[in-house]
């Protein structure tokens, strides 16, 4: 099997190849927010890269999830925090999603042979899935902005790490590369590594640290969403 | 001071900002050669981004570095090699200059307050010069074909190391936080790391280990590029 990185949206057209296998990683919230929807009973999600469309759904009467710059977007049921998706909430649902940076990387990839969303929750999971059928894996990480980010790439080198143990895999460029060798940097401090980064800066300022811990905690979900071509949703 | 670096020209617009010097790298092989050429008597570099402007150069009479793909370009007096350009060719000449991936990332930050060329034969000398005056640097990785590389990613860690000794310096993304700490992961076994790189290969492939070494060997050059805005040339 080969395994490569996408360290931004922005780069995809570079690192996508015909019949690939993508993981969409925002470790910092949406790909943890997504696993728990349908881990508490939704029954699809609908993701849309453009807040105007969520909008539009949601005066259809859709329950909708939208985030811009770690707050939730004011005419939104839900923001990016996994704990607003309660069961209670979300259950047999439809939920309509946008994020800053994890739908946009959804969209960039769906045109993929088969694109699943991975984070630390549910990282053996996806494995997993991918070592039963893919032949070459991208870990496309969301990052911020198009700027790259270190909790996404870090979720590559993790990845890389459990695929190894399990079969024979080529690293197809540089980039997942330096994301092995930076995982087995900080794997042993990955809370103290992560505090520096960008991202957990502006989660503190908006009091949402316990969501962080939440995100980087390894296999609390056995869920892959998967990305449905047919009718654009995810199950 | 503070300091970015930019894994990609295809990312330079999500990490430009106002007031930046950015220093351009391109380990393999355009920096290291654009500062030989300098070194060795050269008057003036003209970076052009595109290979049939180039030809037009040449069928002018200048004499024409270019390089696609790690081979000289046919039409050109010389390729990518540092050992081309030696005094006897270049000295008093002005040179155009074309490469796949060095020029392009000259190109698209020719609007920057100040870009200087910078890799590891003169890195002291670029962070002499920064110190003095920057107040945000940027070190752009010409990457390859767009995509990210281990070794300019590497110069960018080695950098802020030397910036880090001598001044107060703040850390302007994730994205120079990870060349960081990955610097500290390779740096006493630089060589052999370098060696898997996707770009050391190809040199390899093109019998061009000897250019390597000379690339990745600290300060046997004081020089550093500097491009002028208003002639667009390199001095």
């Amino acid at each position: 099997m080969k395994l490569d990185l996408c360290p931004s949206p922005a780069l995809y057209p570079y690192y996508k190849s015909d019949n690939d296998t993508v993981v969409v990683v925002d470790v910092f919230r949406a790909s943890a927010t997504m696993c728990t929807m349908l881990n508490n009973g939704a029954s699809a999600i609908i993701p849309v890269s453009n807040s105007e469309i969520a909008k539009e759904y949601k005066s259809k009467g859709y329950l909708v999830g939208a985030e811009r710059n770690t707050k939730r977007c004011e005419f939104a049921d839900f923001g990016n925090s996994p704990f607003d998706y309660t069961s209670k909430k979300v259950n047999g649902k439809e939920i309509v999603f946008t994020t800053t940076n994890g739908t946009r990387a959804i969209d960039v990839a769906s045109d993929c042979k088969e694109l699943l969303i991975g984070t630390f929750p549910n990282i053996d999971a996806v494995a997993g899935k991918c070592l039963k059928s893919a032949e070459r894996v991208v870990i496309l990480c969301a990052g911020w902005n198009n700027r790259i980010n270190i909790e996404d790439t870090l979720f590559g080198g993790a990845f890389a790490e459990i695929l190894l143990e399990k079969a024979k895999v080529k690293f197809d460029s540089d980039a997942i590369r330096m994301s092995y060798e930076l995982w087995f940097r900080v794997k042993d401090n990955l809370d103290d590594y992560l505090k520096v980064s960008d991202h957990y800066q502006r989660l503190i300022n908006n009091n949402a640290v316990g969501d962080a811990n939440y995100c980087i905690t390894r296999n609390s979900l056995s869920i892959v969403p998967t990305y449905n071509k047919s009718d654009r949703k995810i199950y």
